[in-house]
Parts: structure tokens; sequence; C-alpha cells
């Protein structure tokens, strides 16, 4: 797994962060490490997060406006749910320096996009998605080494691929240990709802219908989860006013791929009322080659995590 | 989590286990951690697992046919999918002990313990349970602390609640680390349907899916799998054949949870298309509960996973 490198010559000199949470607190420590020069801002609209972010020293100054704390910033970073995107980027408005960078880390980037060029007409938009995170929430729950060898998905846009922008979110994203590469929005939105957005609505289906039997109780579900459900849990733990808002965000291409999932489900519901045991043995064979491949390219370890 | 104890005056002297993959071999190991005074035989129908559990010394005696591994044991445990248990009990017949209690570690038990009362009319069946396991399978993927702090469910049906085979069964268990419940088979068919089966079917189902976009390449979906692809994957991998078996001989059970989770994800769907952003917000704020459930009873570690 590639380490963050610790640079002296940061892309940006000063950086700000509005929203500290899981996401902006591990940019935060991962800044620390990589980048000590960068002098960083922040900002949280929740005064407890702001109060807990000066007590964890997470920032150089956490500022009690949003416009403070960009004032001075070459790169400006919206951490918050995709929801509170457009509202966030408006408070920003009339602060920002003169050629600023703004970016954000949301899981849809279409409507994230479209809502900060509305809202911040002059600044250099250059929307990113970092794919990492935890089932965790809060200034507490970040680190630095969150980033390191997983994927950031930059999406410029045509009209903000002039200038150097791009390739400095990218050196600033690949400090942090990330991978960077470059696509389309809508191809953005469309691959991370079958890699993210579909699993984390499963997920949070399945525990919802096992939660409401009424021959099974609780108890029992949570008793014998170590069979399988238990994965489903912890990602049905995840932060839900972050998952609400890429739901509606990305509403085509989430119901697209739910869509196609419906269909596969039904025919394999078939196979099994059917007894087409060939049918259920080839699709569990194919799979195991998606895991080589994941675990090949490093995106998840190897060791049987499945009993601990 | 408990550990397994070393225990002086075992329940059964001699132990056969009839397949030595995955389960079988965290038996044989947990049985010489916690109970060194058994004797321990073994039969596997692979001779390639046959000769790998005789280099790595996980019985005393590696048979070569399945009559003569069970020919002196007091417990023959059954650890091969639930679709051949029936062979593998038929295989026993007129070479066990008067007296043999014969169980198996099956996933579904209404049907494997009608298979093994046909079977092996003579002896004392008492099927069970553990529920754990990991992705992997063979006899080099077990471990001696696999069962430690899960659960193992007996059924042992109202014929075989009399004497005290059952209780010494939970004796075994219970010394290789596992805590023991008692339950009717159809009770626990739908408990495991739940906790078990429908989340393997629904991983197998979207990895399928994922790999069978057009718009999106197999190599993107690796790449961006640590939204939560990633641990699909992982249960994903899962053997072929034994989850073939499970969802063809747990049918019913399967087929009537299954429908459930279809029912609300249609009702997500809706909520989806019509920017019914409570509706999630409620589901997934309730989700996160059971969550909690989970890791205070010790079937999961609170530690962070999603991101490693």
């Amino acid at each position: 797994m590639p380490q963050s490198a610790h640079i002296s010559e940061p892309p940006f000199a000063r950086v700000a962060l509005i929203g500290l949470g899981l996401i902006g607190s591990s940019i935060a420590r991962g800044v620390r490490e990589a980048m000590p020069n960068v002098r960083l801002s922040g900002y949280d609209k929740d005064p407890a997060v702001r109060a807990r972010a000066g007590e964890l020293g997470l920032v150089d100054a956490v500022a009690e406006q949003p416009g403070a704390a960009v004032a001075e910033a070459g790169l400006v970073i919206l951490c918050v749910p995709v929801g509170a995107m457009a509202d966030a980027a408006r408070a920003l408005a009339g602060h920002l320096l003169a050629g600023a960078v703004v970016s954000d880390v949301g899981s849809c980037k279409a409507a994230v996009a479209e809502a900060l060029r509305a809202a911040l007409p002059e600044a250099v938009i250059i929307p990113a998605h970092p794919v990492a995170g935890t089932e965790n929430s809060g200034p507490d729950a970040g680190f630095a080494a969150l980033f390191r060898g997983r994927w950031c998905i930059l999406t410029p846009g045509e009209t903000d691929a002039k200038g150097d922008a791009a390739a400095r979110l990218a050196a600033f994203w690949t400090a942090l240990g990330a991978k960077v590469e470059t696509m389309d929005a809508a191809h953005h939105d469309l691959v991370l709802a079958v890699t993210s957005h579909l699993p984390h609505l499963i997920a949070y289906t399945i525990v919802g219908t096992a939660s409401d039997l009424e021959r099974v109780t609780e108890s029992e579900v949570i008793k014998f989860s170590a069979g399988g459900f238990r994965d489903f849990t912890r990602i049905a733990a995840s932060n839900p006013v972050m998952w609400r808002d890429i739901f509606l965000s990305n509403k085509r291409a989430v119901l697209d791929i739910l869509q196609r999932f419906s269909e596969d489900l039904s025919h394999l519901q078939r196979a099994i009322r059917l007894d087409d045991g060939d049918t259920l043995f080839e699709l569990f064979t194919r799979t195991r080659a998606i895991r080589r491949g994941v675990v090949e390219q490093g995106q998840d370890v190897a060791k049987a995590d499945f009993g601990r």
C-alpha cells in the first residue's frame, strides 16, 4: 500500500475544510502528516463539532463562519453530505480568493457539480470523490491513513480542464496516499451506483427486513448474525443523512442499477423454486473471480474476516 | 470472548469427522487444543484432501473408507455440504458402533435431519449447526478458534431428546468455545434464512449484477470496490457447492424471506423515485440500533473495517 509522502512544496499553501466529520477530519490529519507546511482552516455548522475540532487540533484555525474559514485558502474542500453542498457553497459566495479551487468529497458527482457551479460561478470547481470511508461518523472517527491505496476520482468537466487546477488537486490527493483517476461525472455516478450506492441500499434493506419479522426475534437476528448478516449490519450503520442524500442525488443511476439487480434476484429466486442447482452453481463460481480481482488489486486483504 | 477449555474428561473418547474442509479441519484443530485425549479419525471423499489432512496431522488416522473412519467412534460429525449429507450418511450404515451419536454441521436442519434419520434409522441423530465460517475452503483454511464465542445450534427433535446424547454433544461444542442453543429445526431454518442464507444470496446476486454491466467494466467494479461492494465480494467468494445445496435444501424459508426482502426493497425504490427522504432517513437510523446489538453481544468487533 502506498504511504503518503511528506512533501515540502505542497500544491496548495492554504487549505480550508468545510465540514469536519469522518472525511474532513481524515483529510486534516492526512495533511498534517504529509504536508505539514500547509496552513489548515476549518468550519463545521455544528458548534459541538467545531469545539471538538479545536480540542483535537485538527486545523490551525476553526472559524465561526464559513466565509472566514475560506478567506485565504487556495483550495476549499466541502466535506458535507451531498444534499448540503448547495447551501454550503452559497455560504462561501463573496468570500473566496480570486482563482481559489473549490472541490468536494461527495459520492455523487453530476448533481454536486451542478450545485457548486450554480452557487459559485466565479470559482474553479473541480469535483472529487475519494472512494474510502468507514461506518463511523464525526471528527473523532477520522484517521490519516483512510485514503492510502484508495482511489480518488476527479470529475473536472470540460470547462475546468483548462489551467492546472485539476493537476494540483490530483497532486494534493496523491500526497494523501490516494491513487487518482479522472472521469466524466455521469460515468462516475453509474460506477459508484454499482460499487457503493446499491450495496448500501441492499444492506439497509436487509437489516430492516430482519428487524420486522414476526416469527424471528431481533435478539435471534443479533445472536446468529455471524452467518453473514453481521457484515450487512456494519454497512447499514453508516451515516443516515449522508446516505439519504446520496440516493436522492443519484436517483437515476441508482434506480437503473437497482432494476437490473431485481431482475437478477428474480432469476435466482426462480432457480431456487425450480431446483435448478446448475444456475446457482454457475453464478456462485463466477463471483469468486471478482473477489480475486479485489484482493489482487489491493482493495481488500485476503485475510479471512467473516469468522472473526 | 470465551476461550476453549482444556478438559480432561471429554464427552466422547473417540470422534470421527467425515469431511475435512474448513469446518471439519477447524473441529479437528479445536479438539486437539481443548480435548487432547480424544482420538480423532477422519475421512474425506477427495483423495487430495485426505492426503493433505495426513500431512497436516489433523487427525490420528485418515481412513480410506468412511466406514473405517467411524468404526470405533462414539461421535460422528458429518462436515459435508448439505446436499451430500444423505450419501455420506448412507455410506456409514452398518459401520457405526451401537449407541453412536451422529451429528453434522449443516446450515439447514430440517432437510438434513430427515436425510440422516432415513439413512441411519438405528443411530442417535443430533443435528447441529455451528454459526461460524469464513469465505475460505479446504483443510488449510481451518483454525481452532473458529467457534470461540460463536453459537452452535442443536436441533435434537423430540425422539432424540431422550438420553444424554444432546447434553454430551452440547458439552463437546462448549469445549470448543462455542455457546450452545437448542431449538426446533424448522425455526432454525427460518432464523438462518434471515441471518445467513439471504445475505449470501444477495451478495452473490449483486456481484453477478456488477459483472454483467455493459457500461461499467469489471476493472472499474474492482478498482472502486472500497465503497461497499468489496464486503459483498468477500461473502460471494464462499464455497459454491455448499451454498447451492443450502438454497435448495432450505428452499421454503429462503423464498419466504426473499419475498419480504423484495417487498421492502420495492418500498425503498419507490421512496427514492418519489424523493421521499424521510422514509429513507427513518430506516437508515433504525438499522444502526441492530448494529449496536451485534457489537454489544460480541458477534462482531466495533473496529471500523470498511476503510481498511
